[in-house]
């Protein structure tokens, strides 16, 4: 096991980490950075295939809540991640659940969180090419956890009004919205992320809103990296 | 009637504008701009709510056509595009009619177009400011042609694998993509065009096929003013 704990360089936070089992991305930063909360008041907070632990760790420096509940089906990298909540002193802000988010209703309460966030593995399965280390794989591809088993889980789990939060690539855009409109979660913030100002997009950040009313407000383009190969200055902001 | 005729600066093409009726916006030159041709073989393109014309004439410089029939539901504004069309002699290639996209299946024959367009008018009937003028007012707000009557007269309209290219505001991205997947109309190709590189979104370009399978791919951003107030290289490439 080559783990190894990193500082998060934000309020002394730290996280263990294990390149054969899961280390966070930039996306995870990203979605973290993007999430707001509810001004004064508290959010209840569920944090849906949480890896290491990665969101609500970072979420702890961000928002005010109450408590944060973060679903990871993997026992190896749930362990890892309780581990690195109680290394922060975070266990009674912050419950690890080594569950399936296929099964939310035999464990989480209905209607019960302002905030949903969720940075879902990415590819189809049959898309690209599958890690042949099977944590590394469930983390990367849809084989626990489909796009509308997250949307299914944030609509049952959210108050009215509540906030789906969700990174995703930006080729499964479409099937985003179409998921988050058909299930009840209405699409209502979208930044797009882009690795260059010449380049494609190609990851998307969407807020929905759980019985939300039809309005999609566009953001700024995020564009990570400038004509020199550096980062620009938006990410050294956010990831500096 | 304040009629005059502009000079498109492409292969000597010219056409009729008329502030109280109807004068063509960047955007139909960007979606004119947007729409790929068949390569060699001769496309089979309709355009619905032409208004004076502007996208098939644009296009008779742009891709390989057989034949370009456009709608306008306005008689006034469909007359106006009908004497554009005589004023570059295009009688043989462009075809205008006057009529009502919700009619389609009256006057239009199913899976014949290789390529459907439109530019359509942006409001939701209820935002906005209702244009007094009564011709203006249809050719901004949805009050005569939905996003769904657009999308349900491509899907009938459109040979399977044909394009659907749309123009739309980008707060309308879900209830587009949204009506496009429930029609069966796949949205696969997205541009996002922003009014500067720190600004929100305000337009978007998209190409859905009929019938195709799920995989939406991103293209590079278009910006249109620089920091410094000047059209981008991308849009003088375009517009001038």
């Amino acid at each position: 096991m080559i783990e190894r704990i990193d500082d998060l360089q934000i309020n002394n936070l730290k996280i263990i980490q294990n390149p054969n089992l899961f280390c966070f991305g930039l996306d995870a930063v990203l979605l973290a950075n993007y999430i707001k909360g509810k001004g004064n008041s508290k959010a209840e907070v569920l944090d849906i295939g949480t890896g290491n632990g990665i969101i609500p760790i970072l979420l702890t420096a961000k928002i005010k809540f109450r408590h944060i509940d973060a679903v990871e089906i993997q026992k190896k990298i749930s362990d890892m991640a309780r581990r690195s909540i109680q290394l922060n002193n975070l266990e009674s802000s912050i419950e690890i659940i080594n569950n399936d988010i296929r099964l939310h209703r035999d464990y989480l309460n209905a209607s019960k969180y302002d905030i949903v966030v969720s940075n879902p593995p990415y590819a189809k399965v049959g898309c690209g090419e599958i890690n042949t280390k099977k944590e590394l794989a469930i983390s990367r591809h849809e084989i626990s956890c489909t796009i509308q088993d997250i949307v299914e889980a944030a609509f049952y789990t959210l108050k009215s009004n509540g906030s789906l939060y969700i990174i995703h690539r930006a080729d499964r855009l479409a099937d985003i919205i179409y998921e988050m409109r058909r299930t009840g979660i209405e699409p209502k913030n979208i930044k797009m992320i882009y690795p260059g100002v010449k380049k494609p997009a190609n990851l998307v950040l969407l807020r929905g809103i759980k019985n939300g009313k039809a309005e999609l407000k566009h953001e700024p383009p995020l564009i990570i990296y400038d004509e020199n190969g550096k980062y620009t200055e938006d990410i050294e902001m956010i990831y500096m």
